[in-house]
């Protein structure tokens, strides 16, 4: 495609969103160069049997289709893309990128937030437990992770409004706009195919489940989330909203960005089949009003996704299709390349970029980019997360 | 109605539900005395504009009808159980309970479950802590909660599967299935109409919101949770499944069951609006192979439903049409009214009930039972909460 090739959307990447134009139902397209691919029409004028998923407000029919026809759908694509009889049969559907709306892409089963990255778990019990031990006895066991709001998670835009509530107080706890609202810059995987109520789903059956990965942003209320924690976890302090990106890109985008990980010592338990376990090779970009303020790369996070899926099913919970499991915040191990303003400005004590922030401000704007290596040689763009803080409500 | 006159299903009552015949589609039925009234064919034949809302294969829909459609059904449904007229409407579409199957009433948006209950909190910090403070500090100042899993509330009458996990063992974790299986006995409240994101549902907006309450069993794997939950909350002990009751009591028909709450000291914040916080007369029986082995008081509840419904949106979290919000563990002042086998033990220590448990064994039944005032001078059962253990899959 003229404009796509060799650019980050390639037809190595492809990645699927939902759209809108005005006055039309939301539907599926894809994204090639700087266009969007309406996918229900022009399936449906080459007789695509997928054709009906395409026409959804969500990704969800889609995602639960069998691999082989979601094979044969990026198949068909590419050819569509790469041949002139295909772009032929294409052009009368593609829409400039920027005159379509994009959607929040999926309707979110359960939302799941792991907390995968040994240099973010290390610095945040440094920074809160300095005399400590900084990781906690269970962390290299098991993938720590705990369930969020998926009815508060939104499309990428979407402005994210400042949150009211408990914090510590000198005495009694004090209410009122947080003073200590922050990012995580992490990576999210969509499940396609969901799994009975009993079954696990082992870490070898990862491609067979989920179909794609998302950027996502889980906004952070630290004043409220550190007087509500103890002991189930937090709760109204990530609850008010989850940002992920509105494009997602299928795992068969992602072949070549597949990487050994880190190491893991002490030797996991056998259900999280450390010897075949893998890690994405995937750079991260936070963007603070325009300004680059750190690039946390995904190849150091200490757990596998396929890890994160067998622990979250271990003891038979099912999964959905729809279901959104988070990677927890990506942080490298150093300072240049942490996920979150908590360890960035190392416990709000030294402020961060050209503009001096300890926590956002309203007004604020955060930008996530993500990139990976294509399967041709150049990289390609995951979807991007961004969100600009407004005000608290009255 | 014959039979029902006087018994825990009279008019006053009037629970919801969803339920199949053989080779039909589930919709939507009222209990009345020992038969179920098969709802969208009567209010298709009386011409109801609601009936629409009755054939479907959960309450959402009905559920997110505004208040004055639902107190129509409501005072229509009294007139054909009360008024000979009425009766001969209703007739033909009276079936015997044990003919119908009744499935999961709702389709679970978000799952919160609290911690409400100062006796529950209490036993477990005495437990789990027995040098420190029994109640920790912001345990008095806000209603603590946390997010379940949603994908995994099932219907009572479901079998659960003992779950595997990791639990802590000498030096390193150990994998299996669970040592000690417990129940939680709690209330459910569903909400009706969702709120938008941003917005805050203030306590007095309570009966706006929540349609309904449902019996509720957080099974718990203790050994699992107490490995996992620190530092962000119970996970894999607590999502292998949920049960609640088929049937969803409406508030309508909770109007005698309000009562004072204990107290709070100190006052909580504004936004909790203490000065109004009422809580809820239900008398609860948890039926451990058929015998019962406590009798907690909702009753004993230190925060109120609206309290909590009021802290979950205070950060500006939406809600949505069948999320469901649980009590936390019902424990009342003294040992014969706790809510949890953690409790009724203290810690494993002391065998409950004849068969001597201390956790549940496979083939183990429990049954949790609840009764309130009804608004014609008797009592009304709410719908019941059944399950029994099947061994843990290999």
């Amino acid at each position: 495609m003229p404009g796509a090739a060799g650019s980050l959307h390639d037809v190595d990447n492809l990645p699927y969103g939902v759209f809108t134009l005005p006055g039309e139902a939301p539907r599926i397209g894809a994204r090639i160069g700087d266009y969007l691919l309406d996918l229900a029409p022009v399936a449906a004028s080459d007789l695509m049997e997928i054709a009906h998923a395409l026409e959804q407000p969500s990704l969800n029919r889609l995602m639960a289709c069998p691999p082989d026809q979601l094979a044969g759908l990026r198949a068909w694509l590419v050819d569509l893309l790469t041949t002139d009889a295909g772009r032929d049969t294409a052009e009368p559907f593609l829409l400039p990128i920027d005159s379509v709306r994009m959607q929040l892409p999926i309707e979110v089963g359960d939302y799941v937030d792991f907390y995968a990255s040994e240099h973010h778990a290390t610095n945040v019990g440094m920074i809160f437990r300095p005399d400590g031990d900084a990781l906690l006895p269970n962390w290299k066991h098991l993938p720590v992770g705990y369930h969020g709001r998926a009815g508060t998670v939104v499309a990428s835009g979407t402005a994210v409004r400042r949150p009211s509530g408990q914090r510590r107080g000198e005495g009694a706890p004090e209410f009122g706009p947080s003073t200590r609202l922050d990012i995580e810059a992490e990576l999210g995987f969509v499940v396609g195919r969901g799994s009975a109520l009993g079954d696990r789903v082992p870490a070898s059956a990862f491609t067979e489940h989920v179909f794609g990965v998302v950027g996502l942003n889980d906004w952070s209320a630290r004043d409220i989330q550190a007087w509500e924690y103890v002991p189930l976890g937090p709760f109204l302090g990530k609850s008010f909203a989850t940002s992920i990106s509105t494009w997602v890109t299928p795992l068969a985008a992602l072949d070549a960005a597949w990487t050994a990980l880190p190491g893991q010592d002490p030797t996991p338990l056998p259900y999280l089949e450390p010897a075949t376990a893998r890690g994405l090779d995937i750079a991260v970009e936070i963007e603070l009003n325009g300004e680059v303020i750190a690039r946390p790369p995904y190849a150091a996070m200490y757990w596998s996704p396929a890890q994160m899926l067998a622990h979250l099913t271990v003891n038979g919970a099912s999964i959905r299709t729809g279901d959104l499991f988070g990677s927890g915040t990506i942080s490298g191990a150093d300072a240049a390349t942490q996920g979150s303003l908590l360890e960035l400005t190392w416990g709000w004590r030294e402020p961060v970029g050209r503009d001096g922030r300890l926590a956002l401000e309203d007004g604020d704007t955060v930008v996530l980019r993500y990139t990976a290596p294509g399967t041709l040689g150049g990289r390609i763009a995951l979807g991007e997360v961004t969100g600009q803080i407004l005000p608290a409500s009255m």
